[in-house]
């Protein structure tokens, strides 16, 4: 008995694919022969669980057994604290992928026109895609975001624009002036996500104020994570600030349970644990230098990055490069898939896991 | 400037309703004056998180910074080999509910029918409305499944059958013969959810093989959960058993990292810790049935369950009772909202939480 499965499926289906995941590093050192390798794939925070995250998870573990607060309510009260916004303004979810995907669960329907940047982060493709919308991807400019040709992509078609900045997996960065040209050029009726995952690595002075532009532009959703300098990848909590009425017309759609007890509880530790937020803010600053100084010494190009990591442009096929780091017991994040076949993205680690890994590229690029 | 957003919405999200949460206890117990409450309103597991989950979240807390395993690659080997099936018939989720979800955004889109119970799990209507198909709701018999109309509702735009057994709210079983013959009757293109989130409390001879159906029955999806019997609410971890090939299109639409790492590691935890499973089973034998005497000696009415929880069903309006049994310090689920307006549900406590219960319940009843 056999039964066609990708036919029953919705329009928009077929033409994803499984998420195919990289190896656990144990089996690729097991392959390769090798032992201690470096992971400077994922743009993780390389400190680890921060210890106010790490108490605060130790002290809900007896709770565990219950549901968790559906509402979520101490870490939005927390989050409206620290944003000066109110919790009406805000909705957690388990990652923002989920409330990416929640954007599109409500908002987009087949046929709908999404504009995204090329080489941008790929949930917005895959969203796209499964929602059966029509991807109008915008050739990017210096590996960045076009915003004159995004904004002349809008049509009476278009629901949603998607801005991830600073931008995956590139790291460049819109200007404040620029952002705000161009989302008084959008129409109301258009949303627009503002992707935010990196924004506390950013230069306190060139960092956008996009929560005091809701006011302004009602359309806009500012997209936020605590799996980057806040350090809870493995946890999963992300959240989203935009208008009340807005933020009250995705929680009609978001599951109650979203979000998981020790993630709740680890975030609003993290939100107050400054200190753990300034070491990872001062380390990555002050590893990215010695990335870029080292990329200029070896006469290597790479994209200038306000992120978490750095994209190295080979001047070939980058997929020998990345074996053979492979092999040194490197491992970074190969970027043909995002249609940059000549391109690493390497994210900032530890001071001598960095070390380790200029040394590889060196040794391999030789 | 305002903006209709409902307007801008899919169809059917304007007759969803954002998910009212249940007073956090804390807060309950301020505005009422008490203290000690117990909390029989949820399904959860009474027993509190197993010393086994608890000792893996432990040892994961160093790697809380990494994503998760994408692919659940250990909790899958462990499951697939529990269940003798292969990790490719095993899909992970975010709770069951986001597994429910995923099935829905995969496979069902506008217009398509929708056949389930009344009184059933409420994610099924809700998830049929967010996607703007057809609910055809199948009237209950003896607050159960009526197999034989569900039957004869479906019809050629059936896509989607949803069946919870044992039932929530109301704990009603289907017997083995009975399910088996009605799937029998199925047209497979037309999709099953069988949910089984409480089938650890079911006795093992009354248990469905519903496993081993998946070969005769292709077109059947078996959904299970940690969130009950394994005492892992608080972490949000279920997971679904198909054919392959509808797996395969199910990862296609899945969030890669929707599992998180704690969740995955307690989950293959709890899953090899047997004496935490018996105890939780075999406390809820014995309470239930203590429930049960109690309701015969006090005349009152109920529904047999077979889950970790039992439904009362009063000859008047449910609410006053609700009502005094919280200023009792006695926290039920009222089910008006499940169209029960004259039934509360009561979850199967520690034993001192039963007895509060009972005696709060003599009081008020009274």
């Amino acid at each position: 008995m056999s039964i066609d499965f990708l036919a029953l499926a919705n329009a928009g289906v077929d033409k994803l694919h499984p998420y195919q995941p990289g190896k656990p590093v144990a089996e690729l050192e097991r392959e390769l022969g090798i032992s201690n390798s470096v992971k400077l794939a994922s743009n993780e925070n390389p400190l680890g669980l921060g210890a106010k995250a790490k108490a605060a998870i130790e002290r809900a573990l007896p709770e565990l057994a219950r549901y968790p607060d559906a509402n979520g309510f101490a870490l939005k009260a927390a989050l409206a604290n620290k944003l000066a916004v109110s919790s009406e303004q805000l909705i957690l979810g388990n990652g923002s992928n989920e409330l990416i995907d929640l954007v599109y669960h409500t908002f987009v329907s087949a046929g709908e026109e999404i504009v995204y940047s090329q080489y941008t982060f790929i949930v917005y493709a895959l969203a796209t895609q499964s929602h059966g919308a029509t991807a109008i991807e915008v050739p990017a400019k210096d590996f960045g975001h076009d915003l004159d040709a995004m904004a002349a992509a809008i049509t009476e078609r278009t629901k949603l624009v998607c801005i991830t900045n600073p931008n995956n997996p590139t790291g460049t960065f819109i200007s404040k002036a620029n952002l705000q040209a161009f989302l008084a050029k959008v129409p109301k009726q258009v949303l627009v996500i503002l992707d935010e995952a990196y924004t506390e690595y950013v230069l306190p002075e060139e960092r956008h104020p996009s929560i005091d532009w809701l006011s302004d532009y009602p359309n806009v959703i500012v997209s936020r994570t605590f799996s980057k300098a806040y350090g809870l990848a493995g946890l999963r909590v992300g959240y989203m600030v935009a208008h009340p009425e807005l933020i009250g017309v995705l929680n009609r759609v978001r599951e109650p349970f979203n979000c998981n007890s020790l993630a709740l509880v680890a975030a609003e530790a993290a939100l107050s644990d400054e200190a753990y937020l300034e070491e990872a803010v001062s380390l990555n600053r002050r590893e990215m230098q010695r990335y870029q100084a080292f990329f200029e010494e070896q006469g290597l190009r790479y994209v200038p990055s306000q992120a978490n990591f750095i994209t190295l442009a080979l001047e070939r096929d980058a997929a020998p490069v990345y074996d053979a780091l492979l092999r040194e017991g490197v491992i970074v994040r190969p970027l043909a898939g995002y249609g940059l076949p000549t391109c690493l993205r390497i994210s900032i680690g530890l001071e001598h896991e960095n070390q380790r890994c200029m040394a590889a590229l060196a040794k391999v690029l030789a």
